[in-house]
């Protein structure tokens, strides 16, 4: 057992206003902005948020759930879903390459996106997460149609690419990368995810 | 000016044996995989080298420095240029892929490289060295024979896929990536790495 929390008294929110969950999720973005993933802390964000810890634990189990759903609320598993499947195969790649930039520029330089991607080489439970991002929102719904060891590999091998993008962009700002377009930037890696995502036995 | 080190007495080196420059490298190794890069200090590749640290600056300029020097005796320039442009176009990505796997295979999952991926997402230093091996070693060398922006482009992105490959396979260990031969890597990845290295104006 921790000790209870203390009820912050004074700025506390009123009663009927907006949505305490959307206030959470907002209180923990600025919280592991700030800290990082390893310092940020459940009760800082009830702070931030001006809320109750327990209000927190009512809607998130720990601090994992709470960064796997501010994730899960900028990342659209639907999106990418039909991004890999809506396309003809030999504009998949360069779709998924300028909706995948577009993303995460909007999200900005401090999103949670780029938190996890600097938390993952060094915290195993980032690490878990991005992997989890990579598998089962990428790897799961490809492979699960089509099955096979091949079709996994090459899978992951479009996730890995997306990730080596990622952070030559946001991270360590490699030029001409961290300046290219979006649609820049599909038009030379495009065609690369595109020859991951076809079927070389052309099924 | 730093108060002078401590001259260890015991356990010196005798005098005449081995090279000084290489046992510092080799100390240097153990501790950065020991402590990271952040934690790493001269001082303490002194005390394992057992020399004095002023020998430790005589071949190194700085704790940068010796970590440039140690990437430097794991990664081979001249290697990497050649693989970039000694083979046919179509191969040259099956080559790059499998040869990249082998090197980070080889060295070892606490290898410098490794470290230095693991550090470059939180330390500037070690994500302006990384940056500088892509900048300096595969785009510097490829782009000078060819210019241009979109030769430029091209080639950070083929470094940017080698990062994230390194970064799925021996960080995350993201399966069935982290368990896949190098060969295998080769097959898949290799036509996609190709396919940016291809000059789309035909040049």
């Amino acid at each position: 057992m921790t000790e209870p929390a203390p009820t912050p008294r004074r700025g506390r929110r009123p009663k009927g206003q907006g949505n305490p969950r959307d206030d959470i999720l907002r209180a923990a973005q600025k919280e592991f902005g700030d800290r990082g993933f390893d310092r940020a802390s459940i009760r800082a964000v009830a702070r931030r948020a001006r809320v109750n810890p327990a209000l927190v634990y009512h809607y998130f189990e720990s601090k994992d759930d709470l960064f796997t759903a501010l994730i899960g609320s900028q990342v659209n598993p639907a999106r990418i879903h039909s991004l890999l499947t809506e396309h003809a195969r030999e504009d998949a790649g360069h779709v998924i390459v300028r909706g995948f930039a577009t993303v995460w520029d909007n999200a900005g330089p401090e999103s949670v996106l780029v938190i996890m991607l600097r938390s993952a080489t060094t915290q195993p439970t980032a690490a878990r997460l991005l992997r989890e991002v990579i598998v089962d929102e990428i790897v799961g719904p490809g492979a699960g149609r089509r099955g096979g060891r091949a079709d996994r590999l090459r899978l992951s091998l479009v996730g890995s690419q997306l990730l080596g993008l990622a952070i030559a962009r946001y991270i360590l700002r490699i030029e001409p990368i961290a300046k290219a377009t979006p649609s820049a930037l599909a038009e030379h890696l495009g065609p690369a995810v595109s020859v991951l995502l076809a079927d070389p036995t052309g099924r």
